[in-house]
């Protein structure tokens, strides 16, 4: 997952698209860039690291302008190097730089195209190098000397029929303008709000609304399926439908756990969303299990809690925190002539024995992946006196791989790849074991908003939405995922892990 | 305030050093530091930084041994540099290194008699370098070539002689052991447990039980006012009652803020107390406002999530988290032509707006310091819709200025300084304003262990536990917190505030 | 100036590139870099600095492939900007990264042109970036999915029509392999040679053919003027006169200052030039002033010690080494409060007194520009009790900047510029000053290769070798060259001078 | 070899401490370090690294103070650690830091008195540290609260009596003044000079008269052997002689290769010192060899510069350069899979062909260690097409340990150790070898300054000066330092070779 961010300004907005990158470090916490122009030449600086580690003064003061965009990135799993920071430049034409958030499903089919037909050299894996060459390549078959609405919109159209997947895109050209868009099928999120100053209005497009309001922007609206924004330098801003058939299907994940809650993502409350969870998952609970004794409900933190809370609530159980979530991480160091030490959960949560002593809990969280940490937690549960160890899932099971721009393990890995519930609740060691059904998932997230007809939900049916996903595909991404994880374990522990790639020196 | 550990184990403690000062790093995030012997050999490593920060695998490969201390540091607020790593060190007798918690009061008159009696030369402001110096000289006078528990005890029997005011102190003498200590009124928390291995037992000493805990030690009990404990370098634990007249007082701003809700404190859980904090201030509400008309309660994420919780189930009223909290900071920088922008709390915490909307809202903060935060929250509870905003501190008025090692303001600048409860109120914005009575607070902390008779509640009521605090002291404490906080101001966009000292760092 | 170095080699050749830009490293001391490719990918590191503290292990590591190329280089002073790092790159045609030796005179016609007929942009003020979007648009327009011998060559041919200047470049294209070329005037020097190793031959081409056998390269020849070098991956070389009027006129202040006196240029020994030039110098000195009474003669060490040496010999006179070269140079700080101190020749050199006291000494240097550090030794001889101090200078008067990337002042600042011996000998403070004619220098030179015609001399004589150099041109030089001084003089005690660019370092 | 400094100015003294350490930074190139003091604190900086990697405007800003002294560290072989920068420091009494040059040869017995007598902890091998503490330990023992001239002198004679060995000592008692004395054989350089300005006499004491005169002092005299010179903050000046039987024997190796040739070293220049080696060897050489077919005379940059010169005019045969020095020098990097290449001369000097075709040369060089580089140099003569190679070591044959703080190889690891002259010409491959006497040598230098009746000539006659050198004590260093050397190659590639000790954190 990645977030993005984009702003037509009136002063150096370089201030504020740190900022708003920091509202979005949740979405990726791997690399960080910013590129902003002035006049006809634009000023970039990105690397791996938290925004806070990667923007020192002496890179703020150099990127000035009123125009800029921002990138935080959280490495795509399937995508095979941890290297590639955000934004990607190219530049022919105009010097255009690209953040994206998504996923293509072709990636390979269009590198290929795109050395062909303009033997344009990619040097990254990353699928946002081969969409900021297919654009640019768009554009540039135009011609214009100076680009107009009219060029972009073109040029997202030739993208929407060439690129298949997941994205939503934020660009911007080089001395003209930024232009946003999103896919056909809406499936990552992007929205746009403005701000009015003394020198005129300002626009901010980012991920989540969040980053609009925590800077004092004021939601507009979502960017459509297959729409796109074009603002110029100056502030004029344009916009078209540039799919031809487009439909709004978001990713349900976000609401499930990627999303802060404060969000509001094409027009759903992520908090009130994640409130209804809690009460759907209570009512189920209710009538499959109606003699519940429970004596506390308790969320694994931080993201469960919202539904945790309105569950205990419905049940008329005792809403408790039991686990304390250690803030501050550090790492585990392989001294020489040591084998290298597990990870444990126990370095993340601790708990308050007393809360668990004697009590039968409920332990809610948001979904379970791999199942390992679930596990673990369990156990904590157990070892610290519980009596019974209850265990609901605000999601429902997790079985199928994604495709479109989020860190999953390979479906091996997946603890509810081919087990039942019961099996997979043998496998954690919990007493009991309630998932959300997927029709009360989705009606959860479309209670926020009737006229969305159809999520995303791939990864608990398997249903891809933007379609073409072959058997052929998904083995060699299980593959890719298989090794990416091996190669992160014998990174783990390298201090020095800096990467040698086209826009980043260190 | 600051966190301490100390380790006499069977193999490297390097590790488990680093990992317990992780979790005790919400007691301090300037800086760290980490001393460890081999042999007669020592080896440190300190510098301005989160934990996570200062260790890199090329300094944990080099703190090799079986024995170390370790130090997190939070500013205490009078000490007038900000670049103190502890552990210090001096070299006679025996090469000794220590980590304290806590502040002298008669520092400089310790500093004049230091240089007077022994030549000793002190080069920072710290209270630090002094404790351990005064500690250095007595083990010194008396000179035997190898100490023992003898001697150490002896040493610490003249410290409390001679120091005032508040220090859980952990101090390693290198190639012989470690000893910890804690003043005669106990007003610093230090604790000690243990851990079976294949090679014996190892021994972990910390300022909070949830160091020892996550470590897999378990509690044996706190270290008692007064009371010093010896571990040599084999595991030989010694420990001897070293005041005349120890007696418990412990801050009980631990309970309140410091410390962790998973810490054991003086055999009160941190937790259980917040639980009956907000359990007080509901009947304190219930009595003095028993027609209150408040929809919803809201904790101030993250320390009065226990308390607000509590809270609202003794009042009966739905509990929602209507803020969320930035987990990423950023900073302000300054550019050439601008001045510097107000930091706001919304960098910190962001509304849910229909949480808000239309509705009667109680805050619960843990306390109220300066009150401008509290302000701004108002506001914010205000602009996102609220209809009446009610505000409850589960702690009592803020008036005075802590001298025992938290950062507090000068007296000034706290809003209950001079001011009844409505100037508060009025000041803060809210329409309503509860703060939890004293002899309350004292209840809640003091249920979980009747046997402490008093606590040290000096910034509720002036009384300095420990004594000797005079008027003109706190003129000059008044004073120099003024000043370090313009320094602060000033140096708080620099980037590069490496600091030159005595145990030279970067 | 600027160092260039490309290998094709048979294994991995980011060592070899490294060592060889060390050698070259007293062409430019401002930045490094190096790029190399292995399959399609290219991986590329650079940075301000020097070449040993530009690359570590971490980033020689990430260097991997049979092909590179490297870049030393020293600011052409009228560039602007002293933060564009070589080898650039474009990803299309095919990936292309350049490093160039030279200055284009029509920079900005040239980037006009770009913009429009290719819609290329320009992101930095330095010519070289230009340079390599003129050779990629030239390769583009070929429109060939893989490049031969055929398009590299049409496409430098191209170049030769569109650029103006002096120019050596060695460019590599990703994944087919490096090309070399060099202006059709050949003012700035490049050659190549081979190896013989158990895979097979290997290929070096370099600004200078030291760097040739310090790596065991075996020098072939030259490249000519207006000559292209292709040597694919394989190793499989081509070459090809690109230019229709080649005329070989090469820098003659390559012999007097530039280049290594081990390296042969054109044919020329560097060295034996330099001997050349004390012969010259000492014979028309005993014509001009026959009855010269010197005690001892002495060079400015290291550049003209060769001519010095042999200068001393010719006349008979003792030579002698009178001043002493601090190797290790430092900076001036400036403390808050304190006023910039000037920078004085005596931070480089010092007098041996007893060489000086009472006697009659000639000095030699090289060429005198600004003639600043000229009147400081001369003085620094006076104080150290010099009884006359003569002057010689192996280059005739430097009067006109340099066009052909010599950072040079502007004229202005040039002693020379307006003035005559006589004056410029008392503006120096010596007893005497002598010149070198630039005829004995054009044949100091040209005796090592008759074969060459002419040189361009055009720091001496205001004759720009390769046409086009306007009054207009030389007075935007003179402006631009008068502020990037009063810039440096600002930025030169900045720290943290990082710049952030196209390809962002740091 | 180390280089020292102090200076007690009247301004702050920062800037010139750096420039002096820069001027001596050819004792030094390991670690460097500056300590100044105002009011009663001192400030530290101190790193591995040349002078100007060690010190960024940040220490700088901080370094204040009149009063500072300084030091540039070579490795003292047989000292087992490469970590220990200076200067040290130790608290009590006063606040003491010191800066030595030199070695030591009771450290062991020191180490353990100091423990027994005064507890002081020893935690490097570093013999600079005992030294320290004796110094410390002597003038604590005399109680005093405010230290003066005659309690320094008297810990100075009380440091002659204990210590043995060679030192030259820089120490800051803080906030009183600095110490500098010199053991009672002199045996390593330190000298005194002055500067007046408006506010009053500056002091400088360095090890080498070229830092005075760098910095615009003027060289008083050397510090006699076991004397002591005391200045006061404020400039007063004492002097003392310490010793019992002090008598100048200066080592004599500062002469042939160490010092600067632009200094004067107890009345002696080190220039013309060495031109008398060159004349001394010219003479040997005719009277040995009366019909030498000598075509040119070479020097090995840089050292030998001098001797070589003369020797060339004394025996009328031209003088030339024939190896260029690289200026600038690299790393080798192990790539994963290599192993590692042996380092080579040649990547330090490359020939110039020209001059060796065809001729007999005779190669000069300032004194022959290992020989190693020596045997390479005559391959890369022949290799350039010499005739006949000759080599001259303008010092007698090496053959002997140095124990007084020169970092030289083990006796085993000396090529002339249990060699004849000829053995060793064949082991280098030379045609024809000659070696200074050690009488012409020892004459060379006596001729400066007639009143030194003898010099510490250990390394090539094996009579230590200082006495107590046992075969047991030269094993034992026999031993360091073959594992001294042993642990450098492994270490030589480590990028990160940070040392964590007792001053040092990075």
């Amino acid at each position: 997952m990645c977030g993005i961010v984009g702003i037509v300004g009136k002063t150096n907005v370089n201030q504020v698209l740190y900022d708003a990158l920091t509202v979005l470090q949740h979405r990726g916490q791997d690399a960080a860039g910013i590129v902003t122009y002035q006049d006809d030449r634009f000023f970039l600086r990105k690397d791996n690291g938290l925004v806070k580690d990667v923007f020192r003064t002496r890179h703020m003061r150099r990127l000035v302008g009123n125009v800029g965009i921002g990138h935080v990135r959280y490495p795509t799993a399937g995508s095979s190097s941890s290297a590639e920071a955000q934004p990607f430049y190219v530049n022919s034409p105009y010097g255009i730089t690209l953040a994206h958030n998504g996923n293509l499903t072709n990636t390979h089919e269009l590198a290929e195209g795109l050395l062909r037909s303009d033997l344009r050299h990619i040097n990254t894996n990353s699928d946002s190098e081969v969409l900021l060459n297919v654009f640019a390549h768009e554009l540039q078959k135009q011609g214009k000397l100076v680009p107009t609405q009219v060029e972009i919109f073109e040029a997202v159209k030739a993208v929407h029929k060439r690129c298949k997947g997941a994205y939503a895109v934020i660009a911007m050209v080089t001395g003209y303008g930024i232009v946003a868009f999103r896919d056909p099928h809406g499936i990552r999120p992007v929205c746009y709000g403005k701000r009015e100053t003394e020198q005129g209005t300002e626009y901010m497009i980012a991920s989540e609304s969040v980053a609009l309001s925590a800077e004092g922007f004021t939601l507009v609206r979502d960017i459509d399926p297959g729409e796109a924004i074009y603002i110029e330098t100056d502030g004029q801003l344009y916009n078209q439908q540039c799919a031809e058939n487009p439909q709004l299907t978001p990713c349900i994940f976000e609401h499930v756990y990627f999303a802060r809650p404060d969000s509001i993502i094409d027009k759903v409350s992520v908090y009130k969303a994640r409130l209804r969870m809690g009460e759907k998952l209570a009512e189920k609970m209710m009538k499959e299990c109606p003699d519940y004794d429970i004596d506390v409900v308790m969320p694994i933190p931080d993201t469960s809690r919202t539904s945790a809370m309105q569950m205990a609530y419905r049940l008329g159980v005792k809403f408790r925190e039991g686990f304390i979530k250690n803030r501050y991480i550090g790492r585990t160091f392989i001294m020489p002539g040591q084998s290298q030490r597990k990870k444990s959960v126990r370095q993340k949560l601790n708990p308050i024995e007393l809360e668990f002593k004697g009590k039968n809990v409920l332990l809610v969280d948001d979904s379970i992946v791999r199942g390992t940490t679930c596990r673990e937690i369990v156990q904590m549960a157990r070892d610290a006196g519980a009596n019974k160890v209850f265990f609901a899932s605000a999601a429902p099971e997790v079985r199928f791989p994604n495709v479109y721009g989020i860190d999953m393990p390979a479906a091996s890995e997946l603890i509810a790849h081919n087990r039942t519930v019961d099996e997979i609740q043998e496998a954690i060691g919990a007493d009991w074991l309630i998932y959300q059904n997927l029709d009360d998932l989705i009606e959860c997230a479309k209670e926020g908003n009737a006229s969305i007809e159809q999520f995303d939900c791939s990864v608990f049916n398997g249903e891809y939405i933007a379609g073409d996903i072959t058997p052929e595909y998904l083995d060699k991404l299980e593959k890719a995922r298989n090794e990416s994880s091996k190669r992160k374990k014998n990174k783990e522990f390298d201090d020095d892990h800096t990467v040698i790639d086209l826009h980043n020196n260190d």
